[in-house]
């Protein structure tokens, strides 16, 4: 009957279209449940989450700590900065003394792209990769992809850009996983330095005017600009990829009525995108927020071997 | 019956008379509880607190974070020198995202005046001031409410006088709105550029001698005197603070005997009061720390719609 | 029947044997919990645990803050770095201010010997040392004992070494109370400045060549060298302690068959021990780090008045 076997989830490209189905309908079971007064549900009582964060995020340590809650799990925080485990402690060994504290689950944020798989080949807690470097970043994208079903109903045919830096992003990358196997079609969108022809062999389009997907497009999802850690040499200034790229009120006026607008967080109005237009009817952003929950105590449910039925 | 309506508590200036003292007595019930072996109550089973401390604070964390686990809340805390919530986000993105995480209550502490207000209006979770600027930090007044009015029985008629920089203190003006209201008579006691006689607006008397309040006070409030923030213009230095309004030895022979010495913490010892008198049989310095404790239990208890009694 | 009667754990030089007993099978009991689906029992259920930490501590404070979620109690960290309890207060005063937040137990990390101390004199809260400068860490003592007790089930007769910085070591000295008065033969050894002489007063061998205990020893206990904070005067180069005290290869092939290697981590590879050697079979690294989670519960089980058996 359950379809999920699996104790990790380190990348949306290991995933079946049936996995993913799954792990989209028990995050709607749940999203019922954040919608009563009150939120928490027992199915994780007794066991121990530990969100170990080796590069910063509170938006996505703060989601994974209220969706461990909710589930009546126990959380403790590690981050980088304080965290002796990594003080001349090479990852195998971090690993290692983390499962020997007897964690059932492990929330793992680093640096590194393939540092969740390394911890899941090697642990036997479940591990949930909550970005790694510029690999993946799998529930941002089923967060993702669960706002867009909810709105359209469907995933199957729509046609859906994905604007900005794509070459560094994890975000991007989980999406577009997740979106052409529930049968959507993606264009990624930037320019050529951020979105280099290569991404086709994803099965993406690529385009480098964002002209090209404006009257088409049923869901824009503008990533978020890393002024701070871009390698400047792949980058236009700030005002060119406004120009260029921005999602701007004339280019809004270009869009299907219905076409969601979506940004991972944090904005930087003015720049993905207009201030108006981030507050304005099309946008999703703050629902994707609300989503991120059901959606991660879906995903910490299935791999933690919740049992029977989400009341 | 339960005459208590709001969702928030932003300022002590907001309430009545009848809304106070129902605050301070559930405050009341709730120190009972404290003096218990089994300290935790469940009125807030499955609740969410969202602890989001802008400004740093330790104390006033700590203590908000004990408060709502002994009612059995779940409790996150978010500081804003790791927040991504913060980071380049206006404190209207802040609010909505937060309100997306659908926490119950949210604990702010927030350098800038208005900011708790601007949270209240603007989400539905209950918002709880923990101190914004110079404006008030509601909780510390009602703190220090309730040690005076458990030694004394009652507030009519007592003299309060509040010494140091009044100009920059929100503890002073969230004391002034309570103890005003609820019938004490107070009096600001400072230099004239801490204490400019533009205060007389809010039914205080203003003195710059300490010498002028030592005979008749019935309580003593001395203000922390944070070196690090003040502005310099404004402030004598150190050595002529004390020789003016340190409370020595000297100066508390002359208070009456059973006049309370109160301070909100940390104590610079040797600077706002002698050493010996910190420690002496007036001073109330630590039970207003445990008094903090059931105060904040009522206000969470009361502003997120606790039912029933207090059990 | 219960033979425990103390509020807190300071040094393990305060306990008889049997108190040490009593702790080391309550610790074995809790172990099993450890190994169970559901690892939770709720024993301190309604207490509440504050981990102080003056100085940082990840590993240690993660283990407590486990332990104590195991046993059902609340836990709230705070650290150093943030802690406007320490900015200009005496430990005196951080201590009062601890005790009127009526917490029942406090684990406290301190960079000055007796601060533990200082705090159990003081307090009705328990105070559970977890390390004070360079005097003890007992729950670590505790958890080495417990390892080298599960592997010869027993610890009368046997050779027990601790290489490296005794002298600055509060590791080394709840190892060697413990030890001793369990009735194990110990050597201290080391470089005469980090060794000297004066050890043997503790009851203890002092030899200056790892070759003299190769051979006889049961087990050999692998101190952490803390280049960052050792006083350069006491210490040889790094290349000249690898050459004198490493555990190598080479010098792995003298020991006994059975003979135990710990490190209380973390570890600095191809410094105190070859790498080989930390992975290898005689390892019993990663053993000690689940144990310290047995034997805190046990700890705090014991000071915090745990009734009743462990269920």
């Amino acid at each position: 009957m359950n379809i999920w076997k699996r104790k990790d989830l380190v990348a949306l490209s290991d995933l079946s279209v049936e996995e993913l189905q799954f792990l989209l309908e028990t995050a709607r079971a749940f999203k019922g449940v954040g919608e009563r007064d009150l939120k928490k549900v027992p199915a994780l009582r007794g066991k121990t989450l530990i969100n170990f964060f080796v590069e910063p995020s509170t938006r996505t340590r703060t989601s994974f700590e209220l969706s461990a809650l909710r589930l009546s799990a126990d959380v403790i925080n590690i981050s980088a900065s304080t965290s002796s485990l990594t003080k001349g402690e090479t990852l195998k060994d971090t690993a290692r003394n983390l499962e020997a504290l007897l964690a059932d689950i492990i929330v793992l944020r680093h640096s590194s792209a393939g540092a969740a798989r390394f911890l899941a080949d090697r642990l036997q807690s479940s591990i949930i990769n909550a970005g790694d470097g510029a690999h993946e970043h799998p529930t941002q994208g089923l967060l993702d992809g669960f706002t867009i079903l909810e709105k359209f109903g469907h995933l199957q045919g729509l046609e859906v850009a994905i604007v900005g830096d794509i070459l560094f992003s994890r975000v991007a990358r989980s999406n577009i996983h997740l979106l052409i196997k529930l049968g959507a079609n993606v264009t990624a969108v930037g320019p050529s330095t951020l979105v280099p022809r290569e991404f086709e062999a994803l099965g993406v389009k690529v385009r480098h005017r964002i002209e090209d997907i404006l009257e088409s497009a049923d869901v824009i999802n503008l990533l978020r600009i890393q002024h701070e850690r871009q390698h400047k040499q792949y980058f236009p200034g700030l005002n060119e990829y406004v120009s260029l790229f921005g999602l701007t009120k004339d280019r809004v006026a270009q869009l299907k009525p219905d076409c969601l607008i979506m940004h991972p967080g944090p904005l930087n109005r003015g720049i993905e995108v207009d201030s108006d237009v981030a507050d304005g009817s099309r946008s999703v952003i703050l629902e994707q927020v609300t989503n991120g929950l059901a959606v991660r105590m879906a995903v910490l449910y299935a791999c933690a071997g919740g049992k029977g039925i989400v009341t």
